[in-house]
């Protein structure tokens, strides 16, 4: 009622993301990469329709946890357990690889240590928000190879995050061996707490909300732990999604799984829309000349190969088609690469040059992997057995009503 | 992920509003004032944990359109055609007899002709919100007492808008007769569009979006149905919970509203409290004293008895406790009461203790009528079949599964 600019910005995030992800579903590839097209297009980049507003980044970010909160609600505990030693491989391995080729690479160029380190350090994240979006738009979060990417990505956010929080302690010139072992140690922490005793009490927590709130039994509750643990990940220094997804696990194998599914499922498709749209809002124009442009293809492969080989190789226990699904699905950086971009960028660790390079090559990774991990998981087939698997995959998500 | 504010402050409100409101219906008083209190205790008023931000007001601004579109969604329009004589009576004298007094007793006080209007405009609005969710809340949105105060507001609102817009005009320096008039005829054209023209649209639309969204039948049409109409009805001067409740109807005669309704609710549950905890938040401290006090005192009892017996009179068609209801019903001026108090701030209409008095008068009339509302259509009954009447309508709330 105050100002006509949320609803309309509602409005137009909304039809664009729902037009351009259907158009792109239409030609075979991913809705998220329509939905991150339709933000560049109405961003400041070209229409100049949305800007990157504190309302709608909030809005992404209420996006992106109910993302993860799906994601987790998807996983089960057993089933990581069952991948853990891959999950951790691909993890490790896959950040460690890019951060040393990374820093080799601007190294090799001349740039100081701490600007190199800090393009490697963008390279080590994956972006599990688009891989995930992308494995669970196709239905297959329960396959292998999806266990083994969401696992290996929270390992990875893990590593990458404490190694930002090193990087940026050295930059603002404070940082301690023991404030780092207490960060490391809080992680573990943290998600033992969540996934061996939260998850044990989560169905008697589940009966207790229900029991006291008479209203939305089973809904509540788990959003409340959604959002409390997202908290609690974040001032422990780990990202939101994160606290996100593990809130997820937690109620994976409860009794309420599916009444929660369907209760989320409104707010999935309302909301984690925000979150891609404003990826693509938040390209800014200008600012990229020829030879940056070199130097972020350059990064950019050397990005993708680095994460592909690395993780394929670490992921060697699987079947031949899985792992090389684990290592396109590692593949984007998105948003966090994008994160790191902007904090590298405001702490003044990195310039304009490389901050632009970093952001190039968040999103060209993010651009590759949907097309290619789609293709690798459903591969062409005759239009009619499409029709097929389209309807029986319409059938996963219509609510078990 | 950026800043750890938007998810703890989605958590407090969530949190806060939930035990608040659960503890006020245990107490027999309705759940939407518990939240007003949850935010007056976390808002600057006292504890200061959260503030009156963009992020928060722009939640607030989704939930009043999520509510208003789930009251619509009550709202048949032949249910409206028929109690349409009495909701149009209620809604013009239950917004001229309070302006007529309100102007009164401020001329009365020796205030300038400009204030004094202004004082009795404030006094026209109904906060359709605070009745509706408290009729939602009891399950008898579809008496007709409900439908005819929710027509009424609608009216009400309409008048009080048109009102604050001539006012605003003159406070501006700047008004044509011929502007008020494009506003007006604008205004019935658009109420005519949604009930007539596309209400009959609506399921060709439904099946349409269902043909084109092979994900989320029946829910992301309608949606965007609401957001387009609650942006037109903003674009052409009318308040945007007027667009909302119009899409509402739009739908409340589909084959799709019980599926419609499924998905809504999860959005409902999470999304309206926080527009009633940031009717709390905005209770600002301090500049209050007891001459101001005594006034407001004075404007609220008129607000409160000017508006219950014009509307009760109006609605001597109805039964004698029916009428009632009404006139109690169309008390509250919750939000828009506020609202106004704030245009008059900002533009120089009023001084801020003209704007203390509007507050107080918004708060006090919301704080008055749902606990009489909810003992008028709710007698106390003994415990048994009380119990047996919250079992009934926790029945009505559940997902027709």
């Amino acid at each position: 009622m105050e100002s006509t600019d949320i609803i309309l910005d509602l409005f137009l995030v909304l039809i664009a993301a729902k037009v351009a992800g259907e158009a792109f579903e239409r030609l075979r590839q991913p809705a998220v990469l329509g939905e991150i097209i339709a933000g560049i297009i109405l961003g400041p980049f070209l229409l100049g329709l949305l800007t990157d507003t504190d309302v709608l980044g909030a809005l992404a970010e209420v996006g992106v946890i109910f993302l993860l909160f799906t994601v987790g609600l998807h996983t089960r505990v057993s089933d990581m357990v069952r991948v853990g030693g891959s999950a951790v491989a691909v993890g490790i391995l896959g950040a460690l690889v890019p951060l040393a080729l990374g820093w080799g690479i601007m190294a090799a160029l001349g740039r100081a240590t701490l600007e190199s380190v800090f393009v490697g350090t963008a390279m080590m994240a994956t972006s599990v928000g688009i891989t995930a979006r992308v494995l669970a738009d196709l239905g297959v979060l329960n396959r292998e190879a999806s266990r083994v990417i969401i696992g290996a990505a929270v390992i990875d956010d893990i590593v990458g995050l404490t190694a930002l929080a090193i990087l940026s302690g050295i930059a603002a010139g404070r940082l301690s061996y023991l404030s780092i072992a207490i960060t490391a140690v809080e992680s573990v922490a943290f998600i033992a707490f969540a996934i061996f005793i939260a998850r044990r009490a989560a169905d008697r927590f589940s009966a207790l909300t229900e029991k006291v709130w008479r209203r939305n039994p089973g809904f509540i509750g788990p959003i409340l732990v959604c959002l409390g643990l997202s908290v609690l990940a974040e001032y422990i220094g780990l990202a939101a999604i994160i606290g996100a997804f593990l809130a997820g696990m937690v109620f994976a194998e409860s009794d309420r799984r599916a009444r929660l599914d369907r209760a989320i499922e409104p707010l999935y498709d309302l909301f984690v829309p925000f979150f891609f749209v404003m990826i693509g809002v938040r390209v800014a124009p200008g600012a990229v000349n020829a030879s940056i442009l070199v130097l972020a293809l350059v990064i950019t492969v050397a990005a993708i190969l680095s994460k592909l080989f690395a993780c394929r190789f670490a992921a060697w226990g699987l079947a031949r088609r899985e792992a090389w699904i684990v290592g396109v699905g590692m593949s984007p950086r998105g948003e966090v690469g994008l994160i790191v971009a902007a904090i590298g960028l405001t702490r003044g660790v990195i310039g304009h040059d490389l901050y632009a390079i970093v952001v190039l090559m968040s999103l060209l990774t993010t651009f590759f992997a949907p097309p290619v991990l789609r293709r690798l998981i459903r591969p062409r087939v005759p239009a009619a057995a499409e029709q097929v698997a389209a309807a029986s995959e319409a059938d996963e998500h219509a609510p078990p009503c």
